[in-house]
């Protein structure tokens, strides 16, 4: 496979540049029978679209599916379902000054160094864009996941160097996320991330952040040993989101200091344990118990200060961010952690099924 | 597939259980021709094997690998290459007192809620001795890809809270690494850590550690885009070890505060860059400088100290460790880390190769 | 996987009922940099549509594909090729009759037995529309073979009990089979298939056929040992063509009653053989000979005529043919086991390059 | 995947080469706590073997498996099940006038083509000796199948010109299949059958033969549509057979000259048809009839007789069959349809429970 498939039973292939007529995807193994809530689709890709605040890009996209095949009468045969977003907000003339040119930590250089022939508009296929048609699968596995009883809930848990602290996490009133700009739950720190944001914005540059995602719901057995662990598949579909540089499970890193007699998770029952540094899984398989983790964005690429760089013959070029862009995407990340998540639970699940 | 295979053109199948006759797998897709070092391999195993040294775990094998086909007069045939590693030190008795008990931070719990039936000896399939078969494959893939250029050399670079700087690492004299018994560059570091694991092996208890591994020689365009980026591969091989619990690549989680004009890398010729805070990968894909990454381990959860449990009957036991077990594994799984780089770094060339 | 993507390298994912909006497909894998003939993919499309002539069904489709992604200024960009191909003589409402009927020797009952749940329009996913999506995916592969020297090309060699004869097919002008409305070389045979399928559909009922394939200037070294034979996965392709029922390579059944001696094709050179009775594959492996095989199709099963069936509840109907339909699907599937062994030897020349 | 690896949930993949140390194989996915019936897999295993009868060759193996792993107090435990056949009749040296000489009709030269570098002796990797590790994995599965009321029964119904007809494959007594050397449950037949091979033995010749294989009890809905169609993977699965020339189901390549008002199956009742010419899959898909299917095999390669050939340099060399050989193999092979034909119908009655 070339990349642009993930899954083993559930799976989504992806497909369109950032500029072409439009992106799309085809969802295989979907269970039949399932009615389709479309509009919770739509919220879904709402939440991910640009243009959303003042904070993020303002590139105008409607962003409204169009489902091809695999629904019928409003519920799900079981045949792949094939859909399209069209891209709108072409504007494709932006970047002619790019075909010869590589922009700082974009792809522009490793997909000619790779290709040859590259898309130079917009990013190509390296584009965030890609990451709609995720949503679209994502929002139909969550719907999906939902009616077993498996709920997944991101947020915003860092902007810089505002962070939220474990305890505050932990409280987290996940009522509150959609409240504000930035998604984060506690709305004090909120308003500071948001601050924080619109004054890099301001100054042309760009800044990282972290999203955290607790799934609860998810019953014991889920997961495969050895490779194919829980865990690695979650960080595998987490670090093939666009600008994340790092993924943790559980106590993460903060496990590397801490005493084996510290982080052993007493069992209080089946399942059921008083501790959870594990973060749900052992062995690479649920244990019943909320799965957390946590994902590490960096600073978008597109800034509008100049920049050194070289063209395509290896000579010394300034580049300038022209484009739109977001000084900050950690918040419209959100829902792209989610559905990657339920993707990658979705074909565990139905793993799970075929052997029970 | 159930999870024990890895890879797409390179791949490798294990089995095996921690107190069964034999561990061994399966290597499919080594190119044809290749004459084998057979005694690198075997070097390979001595460095992850128990019984090293007086940090780690005393049981005793030899680990001797028995290839059964795929090498002919000394050279690969392209065909699969199947071996065995006998399992010498089984004493399966030390382990009918779990039969019925789960190890807390073990697999025994989730393994039973998978299968409903599961080998209790040793950890069974979840024991880390099976990752002895991927130190074989990885071993074979390190001395394809050194002909090719391509070194990959990992350390120790936290055990508990003693910890290399970023300074360190980057200065660090890589000659030293297999001079200690902790595997780490700098020797006055290292010789904190020894005793910081010896005082803990003392209490019985265990403690967690970091392993930093670099790469270089790897050409631009290796990776694919969108799902099988290369970090994201190397994040569920890492992610894909026993006791991982986090990953990061490049400027990992302190890319979350940077802005974008301090994080992007200005180019200074053609797969040459000033920085590499993007860790030789961009948009998923190698552009030729140096990768690097970051795998957190958490404290093994084999300790002495009585601890919480249940049985398989929810009722509670007391769980009391008496096998032999390492304080920190850390060091003997630099070189699995070694070997699982190597395996996703040459599927991806092959990958590239096939294309280009 | 669900079954509707194939192949390693080169991959192809179609999605698409006949009777909804539009089908469709992603292509992965494809080398980037080659410049696509876009006349020629419709016109290998238009070798298989509906309505082509008097002795075919008399839907009305253009069949005009729609590229969204993966081409850059008339080049592949190596990343994935969605299409579309709007579905237009819709016309649902032939179907409602056939929500709770079975008909024979259809798809209609396994579907239902399979989902519970299916989309009874004019065959759905079942529906031979779908092998459109395969055309498209098969010209382009094609294309890029024709440059490395590999001509496919096929025909029609039987229908009903007028067959060409061993001797016939060798010495076949391939450039007639174009010129004929059942595709086979020999004009004469050609004519009398044509009045029999003329006469077939007067009576309403239908006939099968086979299709003859010819593959030259395949180096040696394609396919893969064991599982992955190469005819092997061109007999797979094959079947995976709606009505096929039989698949032969090289001598085939007439194979049973030889004598080795008879049947070993003695080597005149490097590559070369006096005879060709292994049909250019040994141990599946091309063996630089022309590859010939034969596939068998089956009477489609729509036909006029009354006949006994069951509704959902299993009780007594019966069934008659009130949709248009095709006598003879064989001259038009011509084209689909062109595309499908286009296919499959992309694949099979990618893979063979990563290795090489 | 490098061909040696066949299914996407119950997978098998095999190793080893005729005349290494031993063959085996890795089975992954087979459900957990199934109690396994040794005895019966090496009765599956002795069927298979070489020297059973004056038919067949002499070559001596006990073809002893010893399984290494996933299966625990005699029930599976869902890990993966490592196996090893010794291999003990290697005499190496006959095959030393091979090295530089391509024997006709074998795979000898597509290999060095491939590879460029190959295992000389006793046909390598491309030996039928590979077969046996598909006999464990199938004999594994037929007994999952079995409990699960699906029976699978092959028998040869024809050698050379000596054919069995359709009456008497319907009223074939399956009981006396194993009570003759030759496996054809007609006594007379199988009478004559033995007599032609016995005498094309004396010439030093070999002959081809055919497979028919039956299986009941499947129920409606396994297999997946467009190309993992149930028929094309049993399709593969056969053709991957070594000496395999030709496949058909149900009608097969009778059904060309048929009409479509003869050839469709009108239904008696839900799963129920009066007549089964679709062999028991529709659309790709069972539909709970019997299965059956037909498989050609060709005359084996190796014979006594002096034949033109080259050697590696492309000069011209005599070669003759001085090994030990089969006159006929097909006898030998009915365990080996039997096993494909579990391995691919255990993998879609898994694939199928994960999506009900």
């Amino acid at each position: 496979m070339a990349g642009s498939s993930y899954g083993t039973l559930f799976t989504l292939t992806t497909f369109g540049e950032s500029h072409g007529p439009a992106i799309g995807g085809v969802i295989e193994g979907f269970p039949a029978g399932f009615l389709v809530d479309f509009d919770t689709i739509q919220t879904e890709l709402d939440r991910r679209k640009p243009g959303q605040s003042k904070l993020v890009t303002q590139r105008k996209e409607s962003d409204k599916v169009q489902f091809l095949s695999g629904i019928f009468e409003g519920k799900t045969t079981g045949t792949p379902i094939g859909f399209i977003i069209p891209n709108e907000d072409q504007k494709s003339k932006d970047y002619d000054h790019l075909k010869n040119t590589f922009r700082p930590s974009h792809a522009d250089y490793t997909y000619e160094a790779k290709y040859g022939h590259r898309d130079y508009t917009g990013g190509g296929r390296a584009s965030a864009r890609e990451t709609a048609s995720r949503v679209v699968a994502g929002a139909l596995a969550k719907q999906f996941l939902l009616k077993q009883g498996i709920t997944i809930c991101a947020f915003v848990d860092q902007i810089g160097s505002i962070k939220l602290s474990k305890v505050e996490i932990e409280n987290a009133d996940l009522s509150r996320i959609e409240e504000n700009l930035v998604r984060c739950p506690d709305l004090g720190k909120a308003q500071e991330m948001e601050n924080l944001i619109a004054s890099i914005k301001k100054q042309g540059d760009s800044i990282g952040g972290s999203i955290f995602c607790r799934v609860t719901g998810v019953p014991a057995g889920l997961g495969e040993p050895v490779f194919d662990k829980l865990h690695a598949e979650l960080g595998k579909a987490m670090l093939s989101i666009n600008a994340v540089k790092g993924f943790e499970i559980g106590s993460g890193f903060g496990s590397i200091s801490m005493l084996g007699s510290e982080h052993n998770d007493a069992f209080s029952g089946l399942g059921k344990t008083t501790t959870n540094h594990s973060g749900g899984i052992q062995g690479g398989i649920s244990n019943g118990m909320p799965i957390y983790f946590r994902t590490a964005f960096k600073p978008v690429a597109t800034i509008v200060a100049a920049q050194n760089s070289v063209d395509s013959s290896g000579n010394p070029v300034i580049v300038s961010g022209k484009g739109r862009h977001d000084a900050c995407v950690v918040p419209r990340a959100v829902v792209i952690v989610e559905a990657m998540t339920a993707i990658v639970l979705l074909d565990f699940y139905l793993r799970q099924k075929a052997i029970n």
